[in-house]
């Protein structure tokens, strides 16, 4: 317990430590939220602080650009921890709505470049709460991806269309159905908002989701959020295919982030498809679905397998050798997850996944609160998720283990392109 | 989604991978348990399946040694991620409870060094389940530790001497004091049992907790299970401190896993002390201690600095320039956290923290349930953390901002030393 070695100060720490930025540029924006509009506006060297080196921070190997076409968080590489919060708008004020949007999306520029939203932890107003909780200095950008959506509730909700939005509602973005099956709690359920960050670190995301819930208070209140331990699903198929909590390889047979034509076909929504605001985006469904794994720890090897249709440590499918053998269906039971998932059984409905493994403890009968938090991504619900989800919620072998408990639909804007644009401002104008 | 690219296996993914093994060393020990027997009683080699690099994977680079005098887990450095669980022991035969602690030990062992539980994945008894759950299969060993405690209750409950232990119960663990403003909730308290994984994925700290419970089923029930992830101490003084989710660095002054001296002081359990069984070994205390986040999210960055006494940016004491320098508690306010923790401030009452963030998604009113989960190692609790938290409780200006809301005491015996060795030997002998 020395407490007078001589140690590195974490800006000294930073500085050697190379390429990738941490994040701890402190760039104000104020309390008052001018200067995060002045970087909205396009001002983001208007309001550095510490020089030139912050904005090209979001080119660096660490850090996902946030800026382009598409959002990042859909086909970009998949990162290891997720932190997902789904909001409800509590102000009736579309000014006060839109005013925060764009709050949220010079925040999270910010944020996924690897830099503080605030400047109050260099203490120039000491008198004044700082402006970024301050839990991720230090850090690197971590791959950080914010991802934004917008739920049912914000065209209509209870009858009322509260920021005459309803007309420009997509046809695409249903009311899911309900599956048999399901036993969906509303308190996980829903959402007029959502975020999903994903990070290699999760003190990155889960950062992230809280500065945006704080900024956004008093406008939107988290309604409920999820913390995703592990990922269950690859968009680059050279990787490791990630294992679920029932042990199965997860995520093999899925659309590549490289594979420009599927995405096109399956994910993004094309100018055909309208509405205009939302070509280039995406269709996103989450489901929260708790595993029964201590009753799956005691079913058989040969069931287990049977059940996906696959077998267990290579990943590949019955009656082949390798993880990516193309799957032979009348190999495997009818009732198989893999042969009811599979487009072929689906008219070619295609989505790509990208779920968590998340665990929250134990409930109360000492069984461990664990599974899977599906998320998948599709240029129409009604093409994809649905017809898959119909298919699987009356058949699957898995159902004996699984339960659906939670779900939300969210329409996933295009990119944000430049400086001048926000999250939603197509859909506002 | 091109299937037919020629794409690794993980067998093949993992052989190139060079120095560190990956958990795909399927050791047998069959769902009898008698080859894990075996194994406890030193023959490894026997079950093993995968032949003679298996051993030798505790000493590789990724793997913290499992045996020794002291546990790992309490001086050894800290890993990113926590899965700790609380056991409720649900049999009353001392003989089914032995058994399990051994069947436990040499799990831990092979967990530890990399490898699975079992050896069902291979497929070899297809119609079993299989050994182990599988979900961690071809992961690193992320130096996961394991470390085991023993709660109240198992020496006494309800007035019952269940195991006929009653009279070794030792003085040091003590049922803790009620402390002012603790809101304890009972299901995420106590616990007869408890096993604190600690890995840098945590994936692999969750397969271990899911696969002891396994092992144990109808004879242990977790009780509760707390995921935190992120570190918020360090034992290793010259890695940068970790930030807890009040933005500050925890973890300064902390005692280092290199000083014997402060070990042999304050943590380890020393020969006069006794009883016998608990010699090398030491005591946890769990804290689940939930922050109003929100609320200290609009506190000033003053106010924020004066409650622990020491600035945010840097973690200097106040009046002092870096994060290592001596504090000077004078310069503090009197109610400030880090004065009143002090040792100067509790008769030289020095602790072990090796506490971790944890975000458990939201509460019913829209806030997140996030916090600290504190704990923290000592040679005895009544001169570590009672003295200590008496004063805590009393007069930290922290108070506002946190609450005490899950607590648990465990005695956790010394290393196991060899192959012969388990679990709590010498307190059943
Ligand atoms: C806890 C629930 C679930 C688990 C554990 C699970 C697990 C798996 C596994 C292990 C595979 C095989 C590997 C792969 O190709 O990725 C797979 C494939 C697949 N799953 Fe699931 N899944 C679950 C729920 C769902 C749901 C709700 C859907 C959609 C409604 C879905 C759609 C798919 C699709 C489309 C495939 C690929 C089929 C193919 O093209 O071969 N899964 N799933
Ligand atoms: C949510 C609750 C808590 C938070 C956020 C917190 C945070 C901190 C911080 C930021 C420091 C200064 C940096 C350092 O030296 O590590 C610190 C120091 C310390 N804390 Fe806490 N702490 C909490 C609860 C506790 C509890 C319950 C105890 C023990 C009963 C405790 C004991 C200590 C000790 C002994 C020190 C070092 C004091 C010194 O030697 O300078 N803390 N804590």
């Amino acid at each position: 317990m020395s407490e007078e070695t001589t140690t590195e100060t974490a800006a000294e720490t930073t500085a050697k430590s190379g390429t990738a930025p941490s994040r701890r540029s402190l760039i104000g924006w104020g309390g008052a939220g001018l200067a995060l509009g002045a970087v909205a506006a396009g001002g983001t060297a208007a309001a550095l602080r510490t020089g030139s080196d912050a904005v090209p921070a979001a080119l660096s190997g660490d850090a996902v650009p946030f800026h382009g076409t598409h959002q990042a968080g859909i086909a970009t590489p998949v990162q290891d921890r997720l932190h997902f919060a789904a909001f409800d708008v509590t102000t009736g004020d579309r000014d006060a709505l839109i005013a925060l949007l764009k709050e949220w999306t010079a925040a999270a520029a910010l944020m996924t470049a690897g830099h503080e939203v605030g400047e109050g932890t260099a203490g120039t107003q000491p008198e004044a709460p700082p402006d970024d909780t301050g839990e991720a200095l230090g850090l690197k950008p971590s791959r950080l991806t914010l991802t934004f959506g917008i739920g049912p509730g914000l065209f209509e909700k209870d009858g009322k269309d509260r920021f005459g939005l309803k007309s420009r509602r997509p046809k695409a973005l249903i009311d899911l159905p309900a599956f048999p099956g399901d036993n969906l709690d509303a308190a996980r359920s829903g959402g007029d908002l959502c975020v999903q960050a994903c990070a290699d670190d999760p003190q990155v995301a889960v950062h992230a989701i809280r500065n945006l819930a704080r900024i956004g208070m008093g406008k939107v209140a988290i309604r409920w959020s999820q913390l995703g331990f592990g990922k269950t699903s690859s968009t680059t198929p050279d990787a490791q295919t990630p294992r679920n909590m029932l042990g199965f390889k997860d995520g093999t047979r899925n659309i590549a982030g490289t594979d420009t034509a599927a995405l096109a076909k399956h994910v993004w929504v094309g100018e055909k498809d309208g509405p205009e605001w939302m070509v280039d985006g995406s269709y996103l469904v989450a489901r929260r679905i708790r595993m029964h794994i201590e009753t799956w720890d005691r079913t058989s090897l040969k069931e287990q397998e049977d059940i996906f249709g696959r077998d267990k440590v290579e990943g590949a499918p019955q009656g082949k050798q390798r993880e990516r053998d193309e799957p032979n269906l009348k190999a495997m039971l009818p009732d198989s997850h893999v042969r009811l998932a599979h487009p072929d059984s689906n008219g070619g409905a295609t989505i790509l996944r990208r779920g968590y493994s998340f665990t929250d403890g134990t409930d109360g009968l000492g069984r461990l609160d664990a599974g899977l938090f599906f998320l998948a991504y599709q240029r129409d619900v009604r093409d994809g998720f649905v017809p898959v989800q119909t298919r699987l919620s009356r058949n699957d072998a898995l159902n004996e283990y699984i339960q659906h408990v939670g779900s939300a639909v969210f329409a996933v804007p295009p990119g944000v392109r430049d400086k001048g644009d926000w999250w939603g401002k197509a859909l506002f104008s």
